[in-house]
């Protein structure tokens, strides 16, 4: 039997302005990653959105990101690994307090949007991010491509680390990923359902260029803010339980 | 032996922009009102308020206001008691994760400027307050005015009440205060620690237009951006000092 | 034949967030109100909707609002008249560069949400939103409920004021709106437009509570954020073609 | 007779924030770079810069920055060029709006912070501010460093440029400046005068390494948030007035 976490990004929404379909993606995913309140998110859609992954059963993780609402924070600052260790700290408490409510607890965490890029590159991005989550929590996981700076610097600190892969993103030879907005469009469900099946039984991916490459996953992203982002989380999920792959929770995963 | 709490807002720098002398006051206070970003502070503000507390063993409290920078939370805006109960719980677990890291304990929560001045009024307001304290804290002690509806509520709710009254600002005859800034110069400290005494001794205080009306206070509140502010608190404290009352953190005073 | 002018919200997107169907509703409407970046919109969105405004000779307004993106300027705040005037001046010289650059000149200025509705009912507040107005322009026209503060201060300094209506809004009976967002639930398009047409040819409406008032509006506002908006949008601007009511920007109809 | 311009940055408060001692430096300046709200400044602080301006004769500027008043514009931001082109048109109109009032005209542009170190050296970034200032105006004047990226763009589409150098900061041999806070305390006024004079005189100054070198400079910058500037302004503009330097706003050198 094969596992598999599916995760994606939710509580993105900010005051009227609204933001993917956070309750349908509910239904298929096991891990959340909920924005708070610096990119997106704000505490009202905090509560709601940790109320929804309780109701499903999905396990909750922040998702903080560069203070930059205005980009989505999608767009890289020039912050000191001093400025982004206390943002990390600050949005993990805010959401913490929130999980605490409905007696919930935070399971992982995944930098969002150019602040992930930039710990995935960047060896003092990354240890700011991990000394923030080192001081306030031991046994909290974070989400990494594979080999990345972000992942290497994890394993030196002992903080438990998910290898993740994506769904509807292309993927570079060397492991990475292509966050570009173009190549997103999600067209064929179920063959980007084959190829996470591909990912997790064969550890095979082929990159944008057409080469067959090894690929370690223990968590798939899908953008929830992709139109027809619920029919590929279904899809997916559908594909995995017909090929043995338990869809779970990354703490279950990994313990 | 008489005994007082004496209370200050901390923390309500904000990037460059620097407020108030944090470390002077640290000195003299017993307990510290700590911004959380939404009306003045930032993370990295947060993280050097609450290692200024520890340092100089303030009871540290959790100082949520409005989310308006701009007008730094004196403007009363009209939020729903939803939005203001998640707005609490919001600034509550962001400062209470650094408060985490310093192994400190939050010890009770102040609201700031309009959002104060709404729950000593609006029952809806206080009650959206305390509700986020009852949902996340069962011990922490809320700042009040005498007879203030926030008070009322809080009793109702059990939630422990530090009566609150003002060094610096000029009282009513129903206990409520005057919080222009015009009427808060600060001229004569030995006077305004006099005055303090005699609260504290006394029960007594005078009123803005002369009349001695009774008062009950277990903390007492120093306005530390007004310029001369520690030399304010350090005769307060010597005051007290030479008169029997001892100045300790609120829930010394309130166990 | 009689003359009405059509306006609606617009460039209330903010960064990634969208809202509203801007272009869909510019093929309808005469006149554009523009958010300025305090309750919604920003530079980029400003630059595409004063583009658009142009495309399709729609006349543009500036649309300014309270500095709370959060609650998208619903929210009454407790600015003082001076902080309003110069957020007001702020906010309409941003938009008029934008104009300036497309060769276009602001029409008219209509506040939004919450600070609509306080210059209604506030002589202070409709006093300093008319004072920026009136530094800046000499011939900018004002939105304004009928018989409201803010058209009677208008009138008395001698500038230009457009009696405004709703399509989407319940009216009361001393001309007053109610804004709720349960009760503008668009269902009968052609009966909307009935009214509509009514309001213009017969000076007449029937109010939340079923009186037949009497109501005078040049210019009616539809809500483009409502789902459905262009297929109401449309359906009025048929309604008066069938009955002798040309549609036109509100300088034309004024002059 | 030798002349120079020396500018300041002003109205970098921000609601109850106090920034810099801009009137004491007003008297001595002759050019000032008003904040426009993105990076630093709020609509109340630029009505009253823009009219402190005009009372002492020093001509304004626009000095935008990037949207990020946590990091006082001091912090890289990845935006794209037509972001920044659309945020320059924004903060320039809403400070033109401003300038209206008081019957005065914006003279030039310097861009803030992590603005103006990226316009120096980033081809598109420059070619972004000056399309914008382009589009809005043909007789702004823009502040740069002399052979940067920013002047030779502005050259090509025939914008004036100011030479810019510095009182109060390190020159490297290339003619940039180093912008850290740490070499930026003022100790010597007299000597940091005479090294003003010396620029303008014999277009000479000693690099931070201590090599000699040419220099061009129309217009010299003091920092206006150092303690100690109104000294060095003062200190300037008398070595100035020794030494047969006229101290003029830049619109009156460049003509």
């Amino acid at each position: 039997m094969y596992k598999v976490d599916i995760n994606c990004d939710m509580g993105e929404s900010f005051g009227l302005y609204e933001q993917g379909n956070d309750e349908e993606m509910m239904k298929y995913i096991s891990s959340a990653n909920i924005a708070c309140g610096f990119h997106a998110g704000d505490p009202h859609v905090m509560r709601k959105t940790v109320e929804l992954a309780k109701k499903y059963n999905v396990g909750i993780g922040v998702h903080p990101g560069f203070p930059d609402l205005l980009g989505f924070g999608r767009r890289a600052m020039a912050c000191t690994p001093s400025e982004i260790k206390d943002y990390i700290i600050y949005q993990m408490g805010a959401l913490r307090e929130f999980a605490n409510i409905f007696d919930v607890k935070l399971q992982h965490c995944k930098p969002h949007g150019a602040l992930y890029m930039r710990a995935m590159e960047d060896k003092q991005v990354a240890r700011a991010i991990l000394e923030a989550i080192h001081a306030v929590s031991k046994d909290m996981i974070v989400f990494a491509l594979n080999n990345s700076e972000f992942m290497e610097e994890a394993i030196k600190m002992g903080i438990p680390v998910a290898k993740e892969a994506y769904s509807d993103r292309e993927h570079t030879e060397n492991g990475s990923i292509i966050l570009t907005r173009k190549g997103s469009e999600i067209k064929d469900y179920a063959a980007m359902a084959d190829r996470v099946v591909r990912m997790i039984k064969d550890k095979k991916v082929i990159t944008h260029d057409g080469k067959e490459v090894s690929i370690e996953a223990d968590t798939i992203c899908i953008h929830g803010d992709t139109p027809g982002a619920p029919e590929l989380a279904k899809a997916i999920v559908e594909a995995c339980n017909k090929n043995d792959i338990q869809v779970l929770p990354i703490h279950e995963i990994l313990k």
